[in-house]
């Protein structure tokens, strides 16, 4: 399941969680489901181990198995090449049926893939480009070999990786003229570059100004149940060289209190067609103690996360999770007895009126919301 | 170290965390440090256990300590009887210098398990409070036997344990007056029964009130980073019947949203003469969530813990507590890297503006809070 250790990348400035090898013939992943305790890089080749990757949560964040998704496909392309290689007698005359049955084989192990979190909107996404990219390499550019087709979805899987990685860089640098060098940031749970790619959102003008020799003090909610923000962006953040403080999520209070905190930054899971944003539970939380201490509150995401067909807040379901997260996960042994009843909200909503602004590859909008998204979509 | 387990009492409505046992030569304790996983009574004989229980929080809370304490006294009392008794060679004539030997024994044998938790104020108090009785026994009510004495320090012990029983039934009876059958309730930390006796503070009026047919409901903040909501709270009020559902910290704002909780009951550690109060760390938040969804936040406690002394939340400094805490306590392994900085405050300050009203054994007190503290100590 869990391919070969690789030897870390040198430079620490950014996580690199996924890459292409070498040969392209292989997936170079960060085990996020090591971390923090182990920072292991794992070598995937097989179907099996890219569907496992992304099942145990080895690869994680929207963003990042999307990308993961995009070299998955690559890789499997080289591998349904190679089968077929020996069957197709004359090279020179790569037919209509040797296609069929190239691109009928990558289908079905995109579909096995897919099936490895249905849910996932970046993994289908990025599949169906996959798939859609060796059709029109076929048809339209009139590349009539498997190892071109594989060459092409090599480039294809590329492209994802980088125009995530420009767009996390565009919110980075909108983001960037909201705060100034030696401000205090508070941010929730983890939107950096582990999720991601190179800067993430809520932690790319973090990163990107770091980059440009600006220091931030950066105060992270450990962000309970999961901890996203004890193992994830504690880690990635002091990988990176930038001062950052751990804390438990009752504890924002007294540190905005204290004076500290300039301005909060938090990612978005969908932002509905008034402003109002769905993000890890507790979101809400951090954006009425910002309102009462005066401290702007950020939202950084893609555009793609803002959906006009979602009016507002109220109509955005909120997913609730296992109590066993809550009595048991981590834990030596359980925190609560076995009668105890748990409620487990993964997402809140926070209100539009808390959002100082929401920041995309766009620019940063202010509000009234819905009047700067229709300007936006046009 | 740890006595020998005893069976549960049947009467699960009310937690007795400490009593004398029947004979009175020792006492037996709820192990709170096993909780919740393991309901195991303690029975406990000798001052290595009885500062071995305080000393590994087998017996916690400030007022439950000082109970402990006095039942402590009484027993070590009955110990001192028993050595002196072959020494005495006339019963009738115990002497000055008989007294003077039994109360210096047991003066030195207070100094020590006071030294178990010396900052913990209860414990001083209840342990001066016993030797002062065994002073006035002797000198004033004439008592002149070492039995007599240890009789009469085990109706102090007694004493301690009904006032603060009376003192919760107090505080539970005026705070029952703020809230109504079927409300929900939102408490942070633990000031139940476990923490004092029988009804505890801020959990009194849910206590008292289920005695009396009323069905509340309860969410309980599991309480980063020692997660006494968790362990504690939910543990009491799940034995006691009472509907209680834990979350974390962080889903106090989603819950108070939802328009299923009408107040809030906490506890507290100091409040100073404007009425800003200290408490467990994140009550700070959970009152400024309170307030902005419209929600009254009740402090409740004895009206010793009103220091008129101290003028504002600003005078109170605040524990600082070792960050393991947040990063290893509890878990399996690490939840962060060895070289994140982490931040762990144990208490914070809520602002006087922020708190609906304060609930003492001497009513329901409400603001403004200095002239109201004022006309109640003159």
């Amino acid at each position: 399941m869990v391919g070969n250790k690789e030897k870390a990348p040198k430079d620490v400035t950014h996580v690199e969680n996924v890459r292409l090898s070498e040969n392209g013939h292989s997936i170079v992943i960060l085990d996020q489901s090591a971390l923090p305790n182990r920072t292991e890089y794992l070598t995937l080749s097989t179907l099996k181990e890219f569907y496992d990757a992304i099942f145990t949560l080895k690869v994680r964040g929207a963003p990042c198995i999307g990308i993961f998704a995009g070299y998955a496909m690559a890789v499997l392309a080289s591998h349904v090449a190679q089968e077929m290689a020996p069957k197709i007698k004359n090279p020179e005359e790569f037919s209509k049926a040797d296609f069929e049955s190239f691109f009928g084989r990558l289908s079905a192990l995109g579909e096995e893939l897919n099936s490895s979190r249905p849910t996932a909107v970046n993994l289908s996404y990025a599949i169906r480009r996959m798939l859609g990219a060796a059709q029109a390499a076929y048809a339209s550019e009139g590349l009539k070999s498997p190892e071109e087709l594989t060459e092409r979805l090599r480039s294809e899987a590329t492209a994802i990786h980088k125009e995530d990685i420009e767009m996390c860089r565009k919110i980075a640098e909108a983001g960037l003229t909201l705060i100034k060098d030696g401000d205090g940031i508070l941010t929730h749970c983890n939107a950096g570059p582990l999720a991601t790619s190179r800067y993430g959102t809520a932690l790319g003008p973090i990163l990107l100004g770091k980059e440009r020799g600006l220091e931030f003090h950066v105060f992270a909610d450990e962000t309970r149940p999961l901890l996203q923000g004890a193992r994830l962006t504690s880690y990635e953040l002091s990988k990176a060289g930038v001062d950052v403080t751990l804390i438990c999520d009752n504890m924002a209070s007294i540190v905005m209190k204290s004076g500290k905190v300039q301005a909060c930054f938090v990612g978005c899971d969908r932002v509905a067609a008034n402003g109002d944003t769905a993000n890890k539970i507790g979101t809400s939380g951090v954006a009425i103690l910002a309102k009462h201490y005066g401290i702007p509150f950020y939202v950084l995401g893609p555009s793609s996360t803002i959906d006009m067909a979602t009016k507002t807040g109220a109509d955005i379901v909120i997913e609730e999770r296992n109590p066993d997260e809550i009595k048991k996960k981590f834990y030596a042994e359980p925190m609560a007895l076995p009668e105890v009843k748990c409620y487990n909200p993964a997402f809140d909503v926070t209100d539009h009126e808390l959002i100082t602004a929401i920041v995309t590859e766009k620019g940063v909008i202010r509000p009234p919301y819905e009047e700067a998204f229709r300007a936006l979509f046009g």
